[in-house]
Order: structure tokens, then sequence, then C-alpha cells
């Protein structure tokens, strides 16, 4: 059995999970609810950084990505913020959904798979 | 090639899937339909008790969860069922979202991934 | 580190993306969007073909698949389909729940982990 790692483990979920080279993090949420869905993007987006940099990975070895936004019509500014964040010619397998998320407040989920 | 081993496979899907340590499971719903959301999620997690323990593995070893609410104001009462399944400090990286379900009376749907 | 092999990279995302002997394809959607349902899922599956056979593997090697549905009243339609696509007894492990998808032609979306 190879050593599964967990950051910021609560009795619900762990903020990521990596074992075997892999980084599987929780559906990230914004930190700024009352903030527009750019502002909300790039605070998530701003929250894998951290985590993956945790893990001793970063945005250029990102393999899945699963969005979910509360209104799909955000779809056009999401990938204005997305594809600015990511390196160039390295972007994830995503899918991306609307869906309803658990504070009425947020505008996007973004659940990620990394490696080292 | 390592092997795959499939538990339960029908020509739809199989309910879990091994390779390579890594255990996927099917997203699981409940067999107690027209019970309350509490008895449907703890269905769910027996369910996923067993098909862990048929693939050599436990809840110690979740890394992933998603998770399907029919109503997303049942969440309350799903992490309730669900922090109480977990081990301690062993939760893993997880997102719910809402979504409508195949069957209407299912209030609840959960795929996990777990590790050997 | 092993190597990430990405097919047609984009600045938003990668068709599929490869590490250590795992595939993972985009949320793939049809290239027919006003087909009915049946073709618009034959349509999908195809290109799972061909982004698996790029990757050096095929049907009877998934892992794990998600399935979007506009409307989840074409699950019939869709298992249809699906299931006689499925090499026998192959089946992944699967989840499937209804969405609003980017594009309101979109009646499906599908994304899978395979391995090689």
């Amino acid at each position: 059995m190879s050593r599964i790692l967990r950051t910021e483990p609560s009795q619900v979920f762990s903020k990521a999970v990596e074992y075997h080279g892999f980084v599987y993090t929780q559906g990230l949420v914004p930190t700024n609810p009352d903030a527009d869905i750019r502002a909300q993007v790039a605070n998530v987006l701003g929250q894998i950084d951290e985590v993956l940099e945790l893990h001793g990975t970063d945005t250029t070895r990102l393999l899945q990505a699963q969005i979910w936004l509360a209104d799909i019509s955000d779809r056009a500014a999401l990938n204005e913020i997305w594809s600015a964040w990511l390196p160039e010619g390295q972007a994830p397998a995503r899918a991306l959904v609307q869906a309803v998320l658990a504070d009425p407040r947020w505008r996007v989920e973004i659940m990620v798979t990394a490696c080292k």
C-alpha cells in the first residue's frame, strides 16, 4: 500500500488527496461568494494553484477538470479567466455543465485531477 | 497491461472496476427509493462498504467522491450520515451538486474512487 | 515524473490526456448537434473510439464513465446505443445524471477514463 496524503481533512471532505503520484482536489468553491463570475473563477483557480503547490505540482500537470456553473451563460467569462490561467498547450481534459450548487451565491465549482 | 477486475458487469455498467490499485465505483443509487434522504444515504454508503470490501479496501482509502442530490436542501442531512460514516481524518476530496437523477424517487447518487 | 501526452490541446481543454497508463477524455459532445439522441450518442461514442485508438487502447479498457443528458428521459435511447457499443462484460463504472449542457442543441456529453 502506498501512502495517502490528505490536505485539510475535515469530517466531510479533504481539500486534496494524493496517492501514487495523483492529486485529487475537492470541488473548490469561491471564498468571495458575493463577487462576480470572473472574480469567483479567479478565486477558485488561485485555490487550485495553492493546493497543487502544497502537493509539489502545478498547472502544467493537470489531467482532468470538472467545472459546474450555476448559470451556463457564464461560460464565456469562465473560459476567458481559465484560458489565461492555463500554461500554453497544457490544458486538461475537461467537462463543463450547469448545476445548482450548495450555496446559491456560488457561480462556479471546479474539481481537478493532477499528477506530480 | 495490468489486469482489470469488474464487479457485477452488466451490458450497461459495472458496479466497480479495479485497475492498478485504483477502484472506481458506479454512481451508486438507493435500493430503498421510497425511504427518506437519511435512509437512502445510509443505503448507498452501505453499498459502498460492500463493494470496497469486495475489492480488498475500505473507507480509510477513499480518494475522491462525487455526490448528486436531487434536492440540494438535503445537504445537511446527507452530511450528517456521511460524516458519521467516514473514519476520522480520512475524508476523500468531494464535489457535491444538485442534479435530476434517473429515477425521480432517488434523492442521492454517489460515485467514489478508492485505492487499495 | 512520467510523461503527460495531450491530444488536441486547445487553450481551454485537451481532447484527451494520458499519464501513467491512464487516459482521461474530455467531456465529448456531438458534432451533429441537430441529430436525434441516438445519432448524437453514436457520434460521441465514435469520437471516444477514435481518441482511445490514438492512445493505444480501446473499449475493452474503460474504467469509468460520466454521462450527462440534457433530458433524463433520453436514458433508454442512450442505453440502447451505449450497450450495443460496449464489448460484452467490459462495461465501465458509470454515473448518469441530467444537466444543462453548454449548447442547447446537445442532448448528451460523455467523459471517460480508460487505461492502456
